[in-house]
């Protein structure tokens, strides 16, 4: 007998029941991104390891599926080099294709390729799988989706405040309560100038991120750990213990920051984005948070991650600006801000506290019993014309048992069950049983389509 | 400066445009699988090789795109085995897992590692790409989609006619005009033994696949080539060159297998199929066709094709039935019925036809210019307002030159344009362009909303 199978770890099915939810998150967000102006794209799974090698650090690199190389693969190499088991060396000779990490470094190739036919402002979104080859744990998986929206091309604020916006509606729409966080590349870039350690901005971004984690005290250890001066330290303090309001958060980074350039433009633009959505009114919280920071080679600008109220997780999205998208591949000046879901997490936050309304779940809305041949064809002309109306109506297909008809229209939580025997076929009426309450009701086909109605 | 970056052959981006007419067919497709009942299930991009290896014949398996280990994959491997260079024996020791090559095999795996879960009859559709290392070539992709509905542990001919319907269902909603072809394999097999021949099913079958291609002649050279006798060839000719209506062939076929016991049970299913069908009188036409072949060692009963009867190309749909879905999982006696709608196919046929009506096209509604800061906000709370009634709307986000802003609205079909200069601003109002007829009218935001109603 074959072994049982089973699917590499990391990596999951999903059921009717989870299909029907996840399709409610995502069709949420799709719809959110065509409302707000963003148009969809689709890449292929498989990019170039040309295009992926270099682009998440050396880290990243080693976390690429890397497809193997159709056909003859060890040609070209000498013994000694296959002698040599050099793992990562030769994975470069065998694989040529690697599966895609995030959706925006193939979102900078598609640009790049695409330049000629593109109109700037680019506003694009794209839902799409990822792989990475990290060790599976509780929440993270091998692969899972990413909903990515960006706008390039454009400098303006206004795109951060639209993506603002664009959150703010989604949760809405999703019922799911949330905080979104607000920072500044430029407000962290010139407190490290401030502070009179420039080249430190990498360790103290680092170090200040974990403030939710590690505490104000193991935030000093580490900067202290990584050689920043007390003195420095003491300037530190003011921003990492800022309190209040956004307006007086802002105040105190504002003092600090006097007199820098890169500061000062940080608080402006943070001051803009914060000013025009009090005037927008949005549902969601929107705070200033000096210890947000996020990875660091990547954002220039405006940072944010959003955070859910009710439930204890992770970030369940985030984003920013960034200046040089597709430098990378040779094309300069692209400067473009975005913002991705983490449709797990979100679809995690759902579950917990069953956010989904009754619609969100596609049942059959009627199953029509099966007596036998003559009544099932019978049958099958009447489901014919439900169909046509746009109701989602089934024929048990075979003329089982009562018990197990009636069985299969529980476990799939139909509301409607019909039912046509002689009786009915002679005249023209369907038996119909409100599955929830248990009564019966004869009628026609007019009223049986006015139930649906 | 960077190489310009590329994408792997046979593969694809998908623009804005693509994206809109391919949801277009998708959704399509997916709404039909509700209405008729059927669930949606996922499976991961990467199964297990020793899911999918042996699956396919031992082309299928060369065809298999295999993910490379990850970390140290030469461990275990002597020099001996290294220096051999048996890149198909390697494979096997630097691989465990694989891209699925289609939806079937994943399908029967998650039947059986879910068994527990499911209650039969299990009415599954799935639409996901698929992968493949085939020779790339026009029309024919490396990754591409499979949208597959099957109902299985249920043995009625109810489902044969049921999958006829959907097929109906589906081109009807779609606008493309299609002859649905059906046989039966057992007919076939019947065949086979009638000109005492039953060891020799697989070059008949094979043969008479071909009689599209390549003519009757061409088919009676193959038989012969292959050994079939004269004696024999002449028993097929009558199947050969069945003409007429679908009775009428069936006349004819059930006469040559009259005695045959499965053949006359081939006989006998088509035989309620057919009937059944035109009781149900549906739009495409339903057409015997006794050369209708398909792959061998899958299908036992009816099998189908769909071609599209406006545009010169293959089958854009096909399936079938087949006895033995899991056994080569351990799981035996699940049998069931599926088809496959070949969406890439679908997305030519369309494209030759141009058959997306306009709304298929997501185009934001309204677009607003942007004449500097204070007018930008003033905006983007009507925006606001517009959005939440479902409108799609969007700001230019830069006060870049009219000419710039006007050109994106053009270029993205935009139908209206939305101007909000000091006047407006003031008395309330908004200068809405019809970008079709150039007419401007001055509206309050009630006004505007009716517009989109």
């Amino acid at each position: 007998m074959a072994a049982k199978p089973s699917i590499p770890k990391g990596t999951r099915d999903f059921s009717p029941t989870e299909m029907s939810k996840r399709n409610y998150i995502f069709d949420t967000i799709r719809k959110a991104f065509h409302i707000f102006g963003f148009q969809q794209i689709e890449t292929p799974a498989m990019e170039n390891l040309s295009t992926l090698m270099g682009k998440y650090g050396d880290e990243g690199d080693k976390l690429l599926f890397k497809i193997q190389n159709s056909g003859d693969y060890f040609s070209g190499l000498t013994d000694e080099e296959l002698l040599s088991r050099n793992a990562a060396k030769l994975a470069s000779k065998f694989c040529e294709k690697g599966l895609r990490y995030d959706l925006t470094v193939p979102f900078a190739r598609y640009v790049v390729m695409h330049r000629d036919e593109l109109v700037f402002p680019f506003k694009r979104y794209q839902i799409q799988p990822v792989w990475r080859a990290d060790r599976p744990q509780k929440g993270r998986y091998r692969e899972f989706y990413q909903c990515d929206a960006d706008i390039i091309g454009n400098n303006s604020l206004i795109n951060e405040v639209e993506l603002i916006q664009l959150i703010d509606y989604v949760f809405d729409k999703l019922n799911i309560h949330v905080a979104i966080k607000l920072n500044n590349r430029k407000i962290l870039a010139g407190i490290a100038e401030v502070i009179g350690e420039p080249e430190k901005i990498v360790d103290i971004t680092v170090a200040i991120d974990k403030i939710d984690k590690i505490g104000l005290d193991g935030v000093i250890a580490e900067l202290k750990e990584k050689g920043i001066g007390d003195a420095s330290i003491e300037k530190l303090l003011p921003i990492l213990q800022a309190q209040g309001r956004n307006e007086e958060k802002l105040q105190i980074i504002a003092e600090t920051l006097r007199g820098n350039a890169t500061g000062e433009k940080g608080v402006e633009e943070t001051k803009f984005i914060l000013d025009t959505i009090k005037g927008l009114k949005i549902k969601s919280t929107l705070d200033l948070d000096l210890t947000l920071a996020r990875g660091l080679n990547y954002y220039t600008g405006a940072i944010l991650e959003v955070k859910a109220l009710d439930v204890v997780i992770g970030s369940i999205t985030g984003g920013g600006r960034y200046d040089n998208l597709t430098g990378v591949f040779g094309m300069e000046g692209v400067s473009g801000v975005g913002i991705s879901f983490g449709a797990d997490r979100i679809y995690d936050v759902m579950n917990q506290l069953d956010l989904y309304p009754n619609e969100a779940i596609h049942n059959t809305q009627i199953m029509f019993v099966n007596f036998g041949e003559k009544e099932a064809i019978h049958s099958l002309g009447i489901i014919g014309e439900l169909r046509k109306c746009g109701i989602s109506a089934e024929l048990f297909p075979s003329s089982d048992k009562m018990k197990k008809q009636m069985g299969y229209a529980n476990n799939h939580s139909i509301p409607y069950v019909a039912i046509i025997g002689e009786q009915e076929m002679n005249d023209g009426t369907i038996a119909v049983k409100d599955m929830a309450t248990g009564e019966q009701k004869q009628m026609n086909i007019e009223e049986l389509k006015k139930l649906f109605a």
